[in-house]
């Protein structure tokens, strides 16, 4: 076997989650078996678990590789435009691993203590993230002013949660876009009804 | 055997479906065996499958009894009130039954085509029920009315996917009291902001 460099150690590592993100996305995490993964990748299962420990490493892998993207775009421009991002790549369908990893996060959360202890930690970086931009924009003025931060978070994140739900289950969202644009409005400044009334 | 009444048939359907729910809610759906659901309703196989075909239409079952008891909610109340029982029963946590089957309704549309055939018009109604409220609640000038019916419909759905993938993450909601006051707010006539503005 011929000596790797670091970056095709990266790269290859890179395209073992990308397989192994769109198996469990098309199976779930059961029904992803390990032959699966191999057909998905192209890889066989020693290269596989050469990188990774075992299935569940590689799980986990997944969906911290999601949270991580996820931090990072909340950080910029907010919850509603992951939102916003998420419905256009499920409009695209070409990439719905994110969302079954998702999907498989939550049935994880629910019927697995251990799994649930170890995701604490990268669930709380999303959620910060989202408290720290809230604030960062009730000082900048766009943000209303009457209700407080930590409830006008659990709004956003329950309409993410529903999102995610929504798009998991293979519903159309293509008129989502003015969905979204309440949920946004609903935690702004000011609402300016578009009609004047009668 | 003793012949038995319809009474006594329908009290057995319905404690088989009570025990069913919760062993999907706590096993998820592969993993509520027969035995567990034995376990779980005090009966044989031999009686729980007298009243179901199979697993399969014990599952639907369960769902459509759900879907049932929440058209009527939405009819009489509206989809927020839904929510707010929701958050109640999940709450006083003697009750996380209905929230695995919906969850498990979920992945089993995403990964079951035929499922997914079936489940649809129970879908449907659902939907109509929230729509057929909205525009009563149009009617009656409570509703905002610069945003349509179907936007405010799906809003609410969205909304409602949430709450439901949050409580099966078995995430707390205790505060969600002010959460769902957003969430009806957002659909109302108008936004009235209780704190003056600086």
């Amino acid at each position: 076997m011929p000596r790797i460099s670091q970056d095709q150690l990266d790269a290859r590592r890179r395209e073992i989650l990308a397989g192994a993100r769109a198996s469990f996305a098309r199976y779930g995490y059961e029904g992803a078996t390990v032959r699966r993964i191999e057909e998905q990748t192209g890889l066989s299962r020693g290269a596989i678990f050469h990188h990774f420990r075992d299935k569940d490493s590689l799980f986990l892998a997944v969906a911290e590789d999601d949270a991580a993207d996820m931090v990072a775009t909340v950080a910029e421009h907010g919850l509603v435009q992951v939102m916003r991002d998420l419905r256009a790549r499920a409009d695209s369908s070409d990439e719905p691993g994110w969302l079954g990893t998702q999907l498989e996060v939550s049935r994880r959360l629910r019927t697995d203590p251990d799994f649930a202890k170890r995701w604490a930690a990268r669930s709380q970086a999303i959620g910060d993230a989202t408290r720290e931009r809230l604030r960062r924009q009730r000082d900048a003025g766009v943000l209303r002013d009457d209700v407080e931060i930590e409830t006008l978070a659990q709004f956003l994140e329950l309409a993410y949660d529903g999102l995610v739900l929504h798009l998991a289950m293979g519903r159309p969202a293509d008129d989502f876009g003015s969905v979204l644009d309440l949920v946004e409005e609903a935690v702004r400044r000011q609402r300016t009804d578009r009609q004047p009334r009668g």
